[in-house]
């Protein structure tokens, strides 16, 4: 077993708790007025915190960035899971489902706000490869998840469209991403009913 | 007929190449680092003009934000509707022709920029609704431009698939933003020859 050794304490112990309320006040601000409209005291004030706390976790706030979008994901991640892996329904309803159930959250927000991951590619992707590669990195693991979907409706002959799964989860995603687009241009939930009538009434099937 | 009364001279008489010059170097500047990144100050220096310059032709940076995103527009509509009306090609072929094209600027851009109409209803949709509504009307138009191919593709069976074609119009155009979306995450051209592979290999034949 490799002995590690400890840090040497540098100024005040870092509180987790103070880190985690720091990523929750961050997500909220990014969600809602983007990366470059909130600043780091504007994160601290969110959060009641002052604004020394925020370098005893972070080192930049592009680093602070990585995190906050991790922990976006990484909160969706064990639902989404759950609901696209749930061999007790077939999988093309799954994956209805699952565009439906996020429609009406979408509809619940009156259409503010988007998936940040989105928000974020369009925003920051020019200016921060660090932040860029884990949204390209997330995006990965979600079409990866419908995928597997995609794959067994496609052996299960519920699905007509051969094209390769990978490929199919990968435009499912990105046209989601777009609908979100529109959705926020409009301001209405049409872009969201069309994609589902079009990718369930006709793409897929 | 109506007399109109001509607007009192206040301070110096705006100088229309100001406002051109203005409006260019604010598209410039929103399309690489986006809207709020790029303060009033950043606009006229990048015009090479004094400060207050900017309020001789407008009256906000929301006002001078709707006049941006009207300009990016329209200056390429006309080749827009040149490409997607030409009659003496087939419709189909039209639609991937366009599409391909714009794939091929983006590659040129190193996938930096994307559409600026995306970035900016991702970015600026919850904020304001005057640059929202610019938009949503220039994307309403965009959509009814695709349409018309779609029509004709339909009528002459060329495209099997039988969705309205104002729908499937609004979801090509949607999906398109949403290859940008993950073009811009990615720093790659997949998204964009897997959205024409997708549409022109399958959805819609």
């Amino acid at each position: 077993m490799q002995t590690q050794k400890p840090a040497a304490p540098r100024g005040p112990k870092p509180n987790p708790n103070t880190r985690d309320n720091l990523i929750r006040a961050g997500m909220r601000m990014f969600h809602e007025a983007g990366y470059t409209a909130s600043g780091i005291k504007d994160i601290v004030d969110e959060a009641g915190l002052p604004k020394g706390s925020f370098y005893n976790h972070f080192e930049s706030k592009e680093a602070f960035g990585e995190q906050v979008i991790d922990f976006y994901f990484e909160k969706g991640l064990p639902e989404l899971r759950a609901l696209l892996g749930d061999g007790n329904v077939p999988p093309l309803k799954r994956l209805q489902t699952y565009f439906e159930e996020r429609m009406q959250g979408y509809e619940a927000a009156g259409y503010a706000g988007g998936c940040m991951l989105g928000n974020l590619s369009l925003e920051v992707a020019d200016q921060s490869t660090a932040m860029r590669s884990r949204l390209a990195e997330h995006f990965e693991t979600w079409s990866g998840l419908l995928e597997t979907c995609i794959v067994q409706a496609q052996r299960t002959g519920a699905m007509k469209n051969q094209l390769p799964a990978s490929l199919l989860a990968r435009f499912l995603l990105n046209s989601w991403e777009g609908a979100l687009v529109r959705m926020k241009a409009e301001k209405s939930n049409r872009p969201l009913k069309e994609f589902v009538q079009a990718v369930f009434g006709s793409i897929l099937v």
